[in-house]
């Protein structure tokens, strides 16, 4: 029997008549197969990934299993429909607190369409894309018995400026991120679930060797997962932290050249999570750091 | 006395009564300030680096020295004019062999005008910029007595495919760079000029490790110049292996985020550069890799 997943914080989503993923109660993940070049693109991809003998096997664990195609009753009641099914990231997980995080300042390729090309631009210009070289795109931060999750719309933190997206890294490691944005967060859990040699720090660096040196995909619009259980953190126990990559209807062949543009964005995201670890007191120092760059930097930028 | 630079490579040119930069016989170089605002762009970035002191040693020497603005006699004849005046680049070289190297594949600031942007937009897109993450501005390459230099018109290798770039890096440190792009280059100063701790890659690297740390500065449309003296390196001396920074009309404040945009094409020619030192017998195994990646790649890309 298929259920609607639990955590699903960006994307397409199945209830209410309408098509989007479903879950089994076997750790798997069905993704609905659409008729249209991106659900032919992404099924290309994990195909070509998963029988590419040049992908390392530490680099392979940061994409979900891949266990081919099949026809399931689709959400949206149309009946059976081809599905993609993948591993379910979320399987036996215990309240995960979970970011989604498209990477790259541009999320499209230079061989896409007119049309597709002016409107991803047009968002990667409106939302922290172009600045940061990543947005989020979708997040939940589980909070306590009582308060539950906060999950709020993603129209409030696409576009938000780099200090309010620091901030978010900070509460979603914090004890006390409640959904007042104004509230300090504590970063109580950052060098459990960001550092340490298994942290989320370690694994994207991982990542980012790989991205120095590989030229086999570009990924355009695809996303970083960052995960783990404030519960288990809670109780002195491994949070599971884990980062894994999403969403593969825009990859493309890299032609010799390193995805540059994938590569840039996750730099900048390490080194957003590398502060709140390197930075003393990182969760109160902000206002001042800032002062400090103010008065250094002095001179007039144009509208050229 | 002031006169038109031997190696300049890109940018205005003066000469034939045009506003260029000129040099002095004591390693200066005087570039025209104009009265727009690139250039009192580009001076109030002169202003804030030379005084930063958070710019550590090993990165500054990548960049000009700065030593402020003076009126002098403008190359077109339109009389005292305001220049910059910084170190030339090419004081005392002999012969040098140069690539400008514009890096990014973005060459516009978020901030800039729509008008600017709409411009660079379409030239990244019809230059290498957006595909490589880098576009070659200008070079010479300095083949021997006979031949002198190689320097062809920029309308021909802005534009350039990744395995033409890589061609041109190689040529660029080869003993049989002619012009004919058929001809295939020995490489024979690769491990000198690219290659070992003081060389080209090096440089690149720790320019690298700043970038992925520095959040004061953006840098849009600047070059990295790849400089040295193949007449050294043929009579086994130091080949004056040189990167520095160049063109900072463009340059903006980094507003707490790492450039990723530079920071990824630079990866990119990093990568094009280490190729040439790793790949055994580098210079000849061209086709055979990619018909390896061919064959190993066969998932479609579909206009989406």
């Amino acid at each position: 029997m298929l259920k609607v997943p639990n955590h699903q914080v960006a994307g397409h989503q199945a209830g209410d008549g309408k098509l989007g993923p479903l879950v089994d109660d076997s750790g798997r993940f069905y993704k609905p197969l659409q008729g249209n070049k991106r659900g032919s693109n992404e099924l290309a991809f994990y195909t070509s990934f998963s029988s590419n003998t040049r992908i390392p096997d530490h680099i392979r664990r940061f994409f979900p299993n891949f266990y081919g195609t099949q026809l399931v009753e689709a959400s949206d009641g149309s009946g059976l429909q081809p599905h993609l099914v993948l591993q379910d990231l979320n399987f036996r997980r215990v309240k995960p607190s979970i970011m989604d995080i498209k990477i790259g300042s541009r999320t499209w390729a230079p061989q896409a369409s007119e049309d597709y090309i002016h409107k991803c631009l047009k968002k990667d210009r409106e939302t922290s894309s172009l600045p940061l070289g990543f947005r989020l795109s979708g997040f939940q931060i589980y909070q306590n018995r009582e308060l539950g999750f906060w999950k709020p719309e993603r129209t409030s933190f696409q576009s938000l400026p780099a200090d309010e997206v620091k901030l978010l890294l900070r509460k979603l490691v914090s004890s006390n991120a409640y959904a007042n944005l104004d509230s300090k967060p504590d970063c109580s859990f950052a060098s459990i679930v960001y550092g340490g040699s298994t942290g989320i720090l370690s694994q994207l660096l991982e990542l980012k060797a790989w991205f120095e040196d590989q030229t086999i995909y570009h990924f355009y619009s695809s996303s970083v997962l960052i995960m783990y259980e404030k519960e288990f953190a809670s109780n002195g126990k491994s949070p599971r932290a884990e980062i894994k990559l999403i969403d593969f209807a825009h990859v493309y062949e890299g032609q010799g050249v390193i995805d540059h543009n994938f590569l840039g964005g996750l730099c900048s995201l390490i080194k957003f999570i590398s502060e709140i670890l390197t930075i003393p007191d990182g969760c109160t120092t902000e206002a001042s750091s800032k002062d400090i760059e103010k008065n250094q930097i002095y001179f007039e930028n144009g509208t050229t």
